[in-house]
């Protein structure tokens, strides 16, 4: 570690040295890197590793503002850790970002200084946060002037999804989706995330890790056509023809120029999720802009039919799956000779097994004893430890298969001794949670945030908590994180809706000891009644694989949620069994047997 | 009924042809008439009582706009009957404000035309969303010209509360919140609103019905000097020596130039709150507006010791008084001779004979049979009848005492048979939903609307809910629907705070049979655990009567629940019993007697 980080620094100090050149070059006092792409979201190809570039730091979520005399690198509680370990505290100063705002930061540091920002790279809204100091778009990002070997953008191919997959064609989604602009006086709709020109054009890629997406932008017109911005060579023959000839396709450099030919026009497009270039650039078009959420995003998430039954199929292969690997863990765990990485390691091999894997939907967490502890841990071969005998395991974790996307955590008492009391307790508690958010009934109206304490009374009667929302949405050989939905007290107050799904996920954790959380993905339905007045929703439980039996409580629960535990297990037993060689069927169903 | 509405119908032609005379004089369209004083609250003295005058509607919720060819009136679905039976059909269009919203109407009869309004009678967010014509503020209110005999402003002294109730003098509450503007940059606040007047200057009056006010306006400044403004008749010698020397008075005429006096100067003020008039006079000043909430609101909804010791008191005295009726309605409800408004006048009695004793804190809702499916029923000799033997009857009431206001609802079954299965059902639902969060524990940051789904979520698994909120805030000798805290889902996401006093009262509602609604007061704690990492907070129940056991099938209550219901029912008997009389003694020592 100590070499390499002197190597690192080396690098960063003249990178630091470069860019505060080109800065001066340019007349600027300061330049903001936030880590982000031109879609803003989760995951960004190599070329966009901007901030890890300039400052060592790799993690998922941070900005760094260098400025002609300091630099500062932020990211969150997650990362503290991490963001010592991989910057030099001789160039840049660490900081937590909520605990230390950036906008701050810069108020303090260059009042009234020019400071640089790359358009593309900030919302709107997140530009609006940077007061204090004259925030300077540049044409051209000075980062990528330094970064001689910077990676080239990705270029996998947008390959079309079959229609018996996704359930509906591209032309009627977007003669939905344009009636609804057409209703609120919209010309037109900017789309810059992925995953909503995934969905609206039936199209899939490779562009990035974890989520099947090919990187690009589009235009949706009010008259249902559409353009689509894409490096042509990722636009194969059969995509082309798949797409029609009522979706133009151009590179991206067309994108001014189309939007340019939107002057006069009304265009939707969402300040808080959209670089704020497109903000700029249609107004200096004369565009009128119509300020409101991405289109696509309520109806991505109401899954059809077809989005539902591929999912659940992928459930079923992931619970086989799931089933293996904890019949392998129960086995092998108390030798005390697996480690975090070999476990997840063996989780993906029995997925790989599966019909339609595609990978993981996002890096697993594999955590024992106080790892489990560290919500985001990401096991590495520095970190990786041993599972050990009679200890808590944590693994959260999750597949793409063409059919879906699947996203389950378990927790389980390694034994060969029996689980103490307290962990009995907190567990117990957390799947009490669990499992009143999976019995749910609620009317139409009611939205994330009016659900997400039922998942945690059973822990705050005990004065327990979890940091962390209860759900997020989760699309279908899609993105594992998908709005705009979500069950948390921070989550928009979107309304849920049949099709959409969510994931019930409530835990607890004890710094230093472990962590428990536990994960199943939940499918929003209609919920029938006799003589209903109004229309009720109910969840269906999407995922398939037994609770540790040997961390459970009986007593703790109630009988109706020790009827739906039993009633879960039956069921988990009865689907997955028929696909189960013998060893791993008498596991489970040892493991599913009534309470 | 028939000839006194001919004679109303007569004296409202008259009127409107006046008003429309008006209108035709000053070059307007139409005229906007909201059911509203000049401090936009929920009671309004008889010299306000505009839109009564002008269409004979006396409903506490609506709106009239009169133009010169035709006129609406809108008002809620609590007053739908009432609007028809009360106004004029051949004058006026009788709407529904949500379903067919004023400003749409607006927009459609008069896009384009000069509209007038009175900005002392509507706030800015109100005033905005009449768009389409030509809003146009009045220096004179038209209809105060037309109205010969309007009734004087109420007079009535503002008189000083006592420290020993108040808990904390003015100079350290007005240091406290002078404090709050000071760190926001704000140089003084508007105040509107006669509730917030009375806590910061700790005083009461009686202006309008139901809430111990003093009508009157005031400006705190960031030194945490201030003025009232308020007839001089209001304020006796003893009421001028309680404000002390840092608390200036004056006329209301005087307000316009205090305001002035504020140019340049940075001003809160609450458009949602306050009438547009304090904005387009503040503007006009060269004030600059810091728009935000009432900065009263919150401190005044955290009751201090002093507050908190006076309401448990208030909540004896009224307990007694709910026990001695609910023990004569036990006896006398089976004869049939009793009516809604007899009963209603029974609590009345009981209560004037506490003391400390100022009134009802609003007008009782005493509903039998069907009419308790009315949510704001208000009995009248028109509307009144007798509660029979065998049927469900609902009364929702409350008391203003000088040390604490009381709002408490109870449905008993009158007997002397069995209630039927479904009414229990129904009523233990119910009950579970109050006896959920009544015993809530959350932590700090949570909010009502994150709490709401407890207190409807064993109705919500039978396909039922009611349509109104969970919970309101309440004040001490000070208005019984308090803000900014609320329990519902369209409550603000204002966080909790130890000595908020809200009520616990689901409800269900089976129109044309019978209504339930189970409503105590909740006192807002902190919550105490061993190694508790975060502050949690807790409810204490306020209200002491038993729940009707008639009504209650224990089986469909969780232990927990039962346990909290036998517990709560000896508290109240443990409360009460020293106060009360030998048979209402032994008639609620059955109907406390654990389950």
């Amino acid at each position: 570690m100590t070499s390499q980080h002197n190597v690192l620094t080396l690098g960063h100090t003249a990178r630091l040295a470069a860019l505060r050149e080109k800065l001066r070059e340019t007349g600027l006092d300061g330049f903001i890197i936030p880590r982000a792409d031109e879609h803003l979201g989760e995951y960004v190809p190599e070329s966009a590793e901007r901030l890890a570039f300039c400052s060592g730091f790799t993690g998922s979520a941070g900005l760094a503002i260098v400025l002609l005399d300091r630099a500062a690198v932020f990211s969150d509680g997650r990362y503290t850790l991490q963001l010592e370990s991989e910057t030099d505290g001789a160039l840049w100063e660490r900081l937590h970002i909520t605990e230390n705002p950036p906008e701050a930061w810069l108020k303090e540091h260059a009042a009234g200084r020019k400071i640089g920002y790359d358009p593309w790279l900030l919302s709107a809204d997140a530009l609006n946060r940077f007061t204090g100091a004259e925030m300077v778009a540049v044409a051209s990002n000075p980062v990528d002037e330094i970064w001689a070997d910077r990676p080239a953008p990705p270029m996998a191919p947008a390959v079309p999804r079959a229609l018996a997959l996704a359930g509906e064609d591209s032309g009627s989604k977007r003669a939905r989706l344009a009636a609804t602009l057409a209703e609120a006086g919209q010309d037109a709709a900017v789309l810059t995330d992925p995953a909503s020109l995934a969905w609206l054009f039936n199209l899939r890629g490779s562009d990035v890790a974890f989520t099947p997406i090919a990187l690009g932008f589009a235009i949706l017109h009010a008259d249902a056509t559409a353009a689509i911005f894409m490096a042509g060579a990722k636009l194969p023959p059969e995509t082309r023809a798949h797409l029609g000839n009522q979706v133009a396709t151009a590179e991206r450099s067309a994108l001014p120029g189309a939007l340019a030919a939107l002057a006069g026009k009304t265009v939707r497009y969402d300040p808080a999720s959209m670089p704020v270039w497109f903000k700029t650039t249609l107004e200096a078009a004369g565009a009128k802009l119509a300020e409101a959420v991405d289109p696509v995003a309520l109806p991505r998430a109401c899954k059809n039919a077809a989005e539902q039954e591929g999912t659940r199929a992928a459930h079923l292969r992931d619970g086989v799956a799931m089933a293996r690997f904890l019949a392998w863990l129960a086995e092998s765990a108390p030798s005390g000779r697996e480690t975090e990485m070999s476990a997840a390691e063996k989780l993906l091999a029995f997925r790989a097994q599966g019909e339609n894997f595609r990978g993981e939907s996002f890096p697993a967490i594999s955590g024992a004893g106080a790892h489990g502890a560290i919500i985001h841990y990401r096991v590495s071969p520095e970190s990786n430890r041993a599972i050990k005998p009679n200890e808590m395991y944590l693994i959260d974790s999750g597949a793409q298969y063409l059919d879906g996307t699947t996203d389950i955590t378990r927790t389980v008492w390694t034994g060969p001794g029996p689980a103490p009391a307290a962990e009995k307790d907190h567990v117990t508690r957390v799947l009490a949670g669990h499992i009143a958010l999976a019995t749910a009934v609620f009317p139409e109206g009611v939205a994330g945030p009016h659900l997400d304490a039922f998942a945690r009374a059973a822990l705050w009667q005990a004065g327990l908590d979890y940091d962390h929302g209860t759900g997020h949405g989760v699309g279908v050989f899609l993105s594992v994180h998908e709005g705009p939905a979500g069950i948390s007290r921070a989550a928009k107050n979107v309304p849920l809706k049949p099709g959409m799904i969510l994931s019930n996920e409530p835990g607890y954790y004890l710094p230093g000891a472990y962590g428990i959380r536990l994960e199943n993905l939940l499918l929003v339905q209609n919920a029938m009644f006799v003589e209903q007045k109004r229309k009720f929703l109910r969840f269906d439980t999407l995922t398939l694989a037994p609770f540790d039996r040997a961390l459970i409580e009986p007593e703790l629960l109630t009988p109706a949620a020790l009827k739906w535990l039993n009633g879960y297990h039956a069921r988990v037993l009865a689907e997955l069994g028929p696909f189960l060689e013998a060893p791993v069927l008498a596991w489970l169903q040892a493991a599913a047997a009534p309470i």
